[in-house]
């Protein structure tokens, strides 16, 4: 699903075993959450919860989503909406003040779908790659 | 110093018993940094700096800076691009494949400085309080 996407195509290459490496350190990490939308006996979403620890605004701990995806199959059935409402609800049953996500600007549809879910475009999000 | 700044003074309160539980978490997690710029033997500067891994992008692990600040007085002498700039080597040194930060899109100057920096407004950040 990481790679069935216009952004992921580019710079993914299922079945590489750096995902296999990855797995364990996000999995043996107590403040990680991968979650999947399992459909059946299929999965057909996923997304990472990350509940991050700080001081600011009084000692908040933050929770920040990352790479959402819905089976290509399956979207327009509001499953993303249950997969990130669940997350919301998760971060706020572990303490968590704030969630934030950032998208590529160039997902214009993604920005309504988290807008839609309540969340506000207040931040610009920069990156550097290394 | 989170105190004093034009956002950070409408949230904090400077003594609060819940900073010194948050500063326990954070040190007690290796994937978090959190630095200070000291000068002399005065404290002049601050940014936490997190490790997450992750899945997408053949399961590169991101740094994420939060809460940089310089103190007031000590504005205007690039302490803050040397403490961006250390933590971006040390995410390097940690094998990270990316920085990425959110400032508020109120942050005129901060968005001026981090581009200065070689980062690159591409994304959107989103905020959901709970």
């Amino acid at each position: 699903m990481l790679a069935d996407d216009p952004l992921g195509a580019t710079r993914e290459r299922p079945g590489d075993p750096a995902y296999a490496a990855a797995f364990e350190e996000v999995d043996g990490d107590p403040r990680q959450v991968l979650a999947v939308a399992v459909l059946g006996d299929e999965v057909v979403g996923t997304l990472q919860l990350t509940c991050t620890p700080g001081l600011s605004r009084m000692g908040m701990t933050r929770a920040t989503i990352e790479a959402v995806r819905v089976r290509a199959d399956q979207r327009g059935r509001r499953l993303g909406e249950a997969l990130v409402g669940w997350a919301i609800d998760e971060a706020r049953a572990r303490g968590c003040g704030t969630v934030q996500l950032t998208t590529d600007a160039s997902r214009v549809d993604a920005h309504r779908f988290y807008e839609r879910l309540g969340f506000t475009p207040s931040h610009v999000g920069m990156k550097l790659g290394l």
